[in-house]
C-alpha cells in the first residue's frame, strides 16, 4: 500500500509500504477512508519532535473495517469506524478510569513498528478497546466525514481542555491558541453552557470559525496588550476557564494571566521549549488550577458522536484544504506555513 | 499592649505597642486567648520572605470580641471567636464564592499597618466577613482551645490540599511534607474517606502524630528513593492524590513523581526557590492535575467546626510546645531548629 512516511525533518514522502495483515488475533485491519494531518505532527516535521528515519505519521482516521482478528467481537468487515489518536486495550484500571491514554498496551499511531494514519490502510490493534462504531450511511456524506474525523483527536482534545478548565453553566472563557484545537475548544466550551467565551488569535478567517463555534468576542492583541484586553472584557477579572492550546511559555504565561482568581487553566497544547511558564507564586496567590494533559479521546466519543451525528456541533469548518494522499508533503507545507489550517486527506 | 515585632531575621521581640481600638465600624477589638506560631512565620524569621523592621507577626489566633464598632452585627463583646489567617470583607463576589483569600478588601495579619496575632490584642477589620463565633464553654477547655486555634490556618490548610488533590472515600493518598499542614492534611484526607494514606517524613514524633491522625504508611525516605518506595506500597502505582506541603522544587519534583496517572496535587506548601519542580511534560503525558495556593480557610470552618468541636477530629496534638508571651523568640528558635513541631503562645 502507500502510505506517509517522515525520513527527516521537512523530508515527508508518500511511498509504497508493506501491506498491514492481522498479527494479533485482537487487530483490525482498516481501510483508510479520511486522515488528516495534525498541528502535533508539524513537531516532527519541524524536527522539534525526534522520529526515526522512516517512522510512519498520521494519528487521526477512520475507514472502513477490512479485516478482523479472530478474536474480535465488536467489528465486522465492512463497519465504518473511528479511531482515537491512540490505541488502547479497553480492559486495564486506566481504560476502565477513562484514562486509555495511559493503557499500559496503548501505543501512538506512526510509532515505530506501526501504521500511521496518513495511509491506505492500518493495523488497529486492541480494535474492540480502540475503535467506534459509526453509522454506515455516513460514508457518503463528505460533510459529516469530516466531522466524524474530528472526533479522533481535535474534537475530543479541545473537550478535554474545556473539561479541564471546569467549564460550566454561565462560565467565562478565554482560548489561547487559534488552531483547530483551540477552535475545537471554543465549541466545546459552548455545548458545556459557557455563557462568555474570549477567543484570543490574529488571523480573521480562523477567529470567524471561532465566532461560528460559539466565540462571543476576539481578542487579536497578543502579550501583556492580549491579557488587558481580556481582563477589560470582563470588568477587570481573568476568565473562570482558560483553554491553553498551544503549548508554548509565552502561551502558558498568558494562560495564567488571564484566569480569575479560583479558576482554571485546562491545557492540551503539548509542552515544547525548556520553561513552562508557570508562576506558581501566583497561581498560588490566586488560586489558579492547572488541569489537562493529553486528551483520553476514545473516553469522549461516546459523549460527543451523537451531537456531531445530530448536527448539534460541526468541527468540519476547521478543514479547510482536501488533498489525496500523494498530496500530503503539499498538505505539510501549507500547514507549516500557516495557509492552511487543518489539511483532510482522501486516501 | 504587649506584642511580637520582627526587626530583623532572627530578631523577633515581644515589645509595648500601641493598644488597638476601633477605627472603622466594620472593625471588633479581640482580647487573645490562644495564638500560634506557623511554619510560613519562619520564612519572615529567616529572612526568606521580605518584612519591614518593625512589623507586627503572626496570623492564627482566637479570643474574646473586647469592643465592637457599631456597624458590627454578628457579634457581641465577651463572643469567643477564631479568625482565619486573613480578613474578609464577607460580601464581595469572591466571599460569596468561597475564595475569601482573593477579596479586594481582604488582607493579612501582621502587613504593615496592622495588628499581628502574636499579641495580647487585635484589631479586627470586617469582623462580621472575618470572625466565627465559638461555644463560649470552649473557652475553659485547654485541649479544645487549641483544636480551635488550629482552624485559623493550619486545618483549613490541610483541608484545602485534600480538596484541591481530589480526595474522595477510597483513594489511595501521599502526603509530602511532615510539618503540622501535612500532618493536618492527613486528618483531612481521613476524613473525606481516604482508604490509604501513606505519610513522607523522617522525624519518628512526626510521624507517630501521623499515624494517629489516618496515615496507614510511613515512607521515610526522601527524594528517589521515597517515590519508590510510595510506588512499591501501591502496586507500582502513584496516589490518585498527593497533598504537597513543603512549597520547595525538590518537594514539588517528589509530588509529582508520586501521582498516579490521571491524579492530582494539592499544593499548599508556600512556593519558595526560583523552580517549580514542575516538569509538565511527564503532567502532560500523564494527565497529573495540580490544584490549591492558599487557603481560603474562612470559608471551610463552618464545614470543619462541628467534627472538631464534636471530638471527631482533633488537630490538638500538632502543638507539642506551650509558651508565654514574653517567650515567643524562644518558640521561634525552637521552630526554627525543629526541635518543636508547632509552638502555641498563651498570651
Amino acid at each position: 500500500m502507500r502510505a506517509t512516511v517522515i525520513h527527516a525533518p521537512h523530508d515527508i514522502r508518500v511511498q509504497e509500504v508493506p501491506d498491514p495483515a492481522i498479527q494479533q488475533p485482537t487487530d483490525v485491519v482498516l481501510r483508510v477512508l479520511r486522515a488528516c494531518i495534525c498541528g502535533s505532527d508539524l513537531w516532527a516535521y519541524r524536527g522539534e519532535s525526534a522520529r526515526q528515519p522512516g517512522q510512519r505519521i498520521g494519528h487521526e482516521f477512520l475507514g472502513i473495517v477490512e479485516e478482523t482478528g479472530s478474536g474480535v467481537n465488536g467489528f465486522a468487515v465492512g463497519d465504518l469506524v473511528v479511531a482515537p489518536f491512540v490505541w488502547s486495550d479497553g480492559t486495564c484500571a486506566y481504560c476502565a478510569e477513562g484514562l486509555t491514554t495511559s493503557c499500559p498496551q496503548g501505543g501512538f499511531w506512526g510509532s515505530v513498528g506501526s501504521d500511521g494514519g496518513q495511509g491506505e490502510a492500518v493495523r488497529v490493534p486492541f480494535a474492540d478497546g480502540t475503535l467506534v462504531k459509526l453509522p454506515a450511511a455516513a460514508a457518503s456524506d463528505d460533510r459529516l466525514l469530516a466531522a466524524l474525523l474530528a472526533l479522533s483527536d481535535v474534537l475530543g482534545t479541545g473537550h478535554h481542555a474545556a473539561v479541564g478548565a471546569g467549564v460550566k453553566p454561565g462560565s467565562t472563557v478565554a482560548v489561547v491558541g487559534d488552531g483547530a484545537v483551540g477552535l475545537c475548544g471554543v465549541m466545546a466550551a459552548k455545548r458545556l453552557g459557557a455563557e462568555r467565551i474570549i477567543a484570543l488569535g490574529r488571523h480573521q478567517a480562523r477567529t470567524d470559525i471561532a465566532r461560528t463555534f460559539g466565540a462571543t468576542d476576539v481578542v487579536a492583541e497578543r502579550g501583556e496588550a492580549a491579557v488587558a484586553a481580556v481582563r477589560e472584557l470582563l470588568g477587570g477579572e481573568g476568565a473562570h476557564a482558560v483553554i491553553e492550546a498551544v503549548g508554548t511559555e509565552q502561551s502558558m504565561r498568558t494562560a495564567v494571566e488571564i484566569t480569575r482568581d479560583g479558576g482554571s487553566i485546562g491545557y492540551v497544547g503539548v509542552p515544547h521549549g525548556s520553561g513552562t511558564g508557570l508562576d506558581l507564586g501566583v497561581m498560588f496567590d490566586r488560586n489558579i488550577a492547572l488541569r489537562g494533559g493529553v486528551a483520553p479521546v476514545r473516553s469522549y466519543i461516546p459523549e460527543l458522536l451523537p451531537d456531531v451525528l445530530s448536527g448539534t456541533i460541526d468541527p468540519s469548518p476547521v478543514f479547510d484544504l482536501t488533498i489525496g494522499l500523494d498530496e500530503v508533503p503539499v498538505g505539510y507545507k501549507a500547514m507549516d506555513g500557516r495557509t492552511a489550517l487543518k489539511v483532510l486527506i482522501k486516501p
